[in-house]
């Protein structure tokens, strides 16, 4: 397996001023061989041809219980979080997001080192592994707004200098994810390209692009394309389950006028190898809660 | 039967500047006695019930093409409409809504008239009818915005002095709708009340509300019982079907990122003897192509 991250080399240029491109995915998608997985071989080619995975009843009735507690107790206490951690809405003062929670909360320290959930991070990467990013996303019901699509890795590579694809998301639905209140949506396949992006990075666009996403978005050519060759999937599914995604596959979701809230933890598993150097864009790094960068503890 | 719209009495106060409050409908839900139906009794009784209609396979596939042909024609050449009547999204040039296609188009015209069409209307409100508004709605694929949760019938009593229940909607997708491209969703039963809205209504509210409604909206707490009660239903479907509705079914639809544009036929039908008389918000009515106030001309 080569290691195509040597050198600090922009393999994935995006946002350089150039028109919009598509490329083929260089990185692997699963790093280890298949022999050695965890789940059915099905499964593992799913996610290889899909780029992400829905597995029901993955977490018990309590495990999920004591999550959706945390999330009520850091939503009503969130003088408790410190500000800068709490993204809101952009019309409106409602929380859209907290990050580090696993530094946060106790409760999520534990999740995030969930030995089933880690058995199969740890196959699909291939290494030691550490936390990238976590955060707790909270789509209220009526004025819960979009999120447009995005490669996680795109805004990972240009914004804080993650070399490669390997790194892998985890998201936990909190609440039940129906067609009505805003459900996650992938292309199925899109982890296997890669839609390099016009334009360039404002400086500390991060601000923004929490609440709102202008920049570092795929142009509306190569999106058709994508979305025309191999549809979209929403997640429809109950508290329990777990969705694993690819850094690279392109997601987002509408917004949720329905008056059930959308709630769901995210985690980013990212293998020590491919630790982040400086951002690709030459701008100054995201802070640390956003990105791991100083603070790195491998999860054996 | 009695007729409530006698004197101009405002018998769904809203937009009062007291707080919410929900009343009972007052008026009939359909106007006709069921014996006359041109339509099975279960799907009458389903339409009493819910406040909407959904008939698959209502119009022809050639019907269904001149429409979709006529929409591409007025997209293209928007220069050969008024441009007042043309609303485009709150963020971009894209066209949201184009008013008074009855009247701008010969094959619209000719809908409007559709003989099944009209039977249907005539039966559900049991008077000689006129339309009362007519528009294309357009919600582009990526950027479509969300239509919040609100009732017609609230705003056509508060800014345009409609008096009572008695108009009905009827929408025909000109796209394949699916829960991905921001489908139309009802609260089922939600036309059997009426919430009357906070606030006030702003001078010119109509500018402002066609892209992006503010005011007039139902509250969260009575949405919520709504929802908790009834549910919410998407409209998935194909182009050929008919979607009727009651004028105070409250609807609604969530944002479109996906790249399918979600395209309808809206024309709204009034009873001859439900015509606007003053808006009961005591401001100056809304222009004519909004609302049809000086040109009545009665379908027979």
């Amino acid at each position: 397996m080569t290691l195509n991250y040597i050198d600090n080399k922009d393999l994935y240029p995006s946002r350089k001023g150039k028109p919009p491109k598509i490329y083929d995915r260089i990185d692997p998608v699963v790093y280890s061989n298949d022999s050695e997985s965890p789940i059915s071989s099905q499964l593992i080619k799913k996610y290889k041809k899909n780029g992400y995975l829905k597995i029901d009843n993955f977490f018990s009735p309590e495990e999920i219980t004591s999550y959706q507690k945390e999330l009520e107790y850091l939503l009503k206490a969130d003088y408790v979080v410190d500000k800068e951690k709490i993204i809101r809405e952009p019309n409106s003062h409602e929380i859209r997001s907290i990050f580090q929670i696993h530094q946060i909360s106790k409760v999520y320290k534990k999740l995030s080192k969930h030995k089933d959930l880690l058995s199969l991070v740890k196959f699909l990467l291939n290494d030691n592994i550490y936390i990238f990013q976590s955060r707790l996303n909270f789509k209220p019901g009526f004025r819960g707004k979009e999120f447009y699509w995005h490669s996680d890795f795109e805004t990972w590579h240009v914004e804080d200098g993650m070399p490669s694809m390997r790194a892998v998301s985890i998201s936990i639905p909190l609440t039940t994810n129906t067609y009505e209140n805003g459900p996650l949506m992938f292309i199925p396949g899109s982890h296997k390209k890669f839609i390099s992006c016009q334009g360039f990075t404002p400086i500390n666009h991060f601000r923004r692009s929490l609440k709102q996403q202008n920049f570092g978005v795929p142009d509306d050519l190569h999106l058709s394309e994508l979305i025309n060759q191999n549809g979209i999937e929403s997640m429809i599914c109950e508290p329990g389950c777990l969705i694993l995604f690819d850094c690279n596959t392109i997601h987002g979701s509408n917004s949720n006028i329905s008056s059930f809230s959308r709630s769901n933890i995210f985690i980013v598993y990212n293998s020590i190898k491919n630790k982040v150097s400086q951002p690709y864009s030459g701008q100054s790094p995201r802070p640390e809660y956003i990105c791991t960068r100083k603070k790195i503890e491998p999860i054996i």
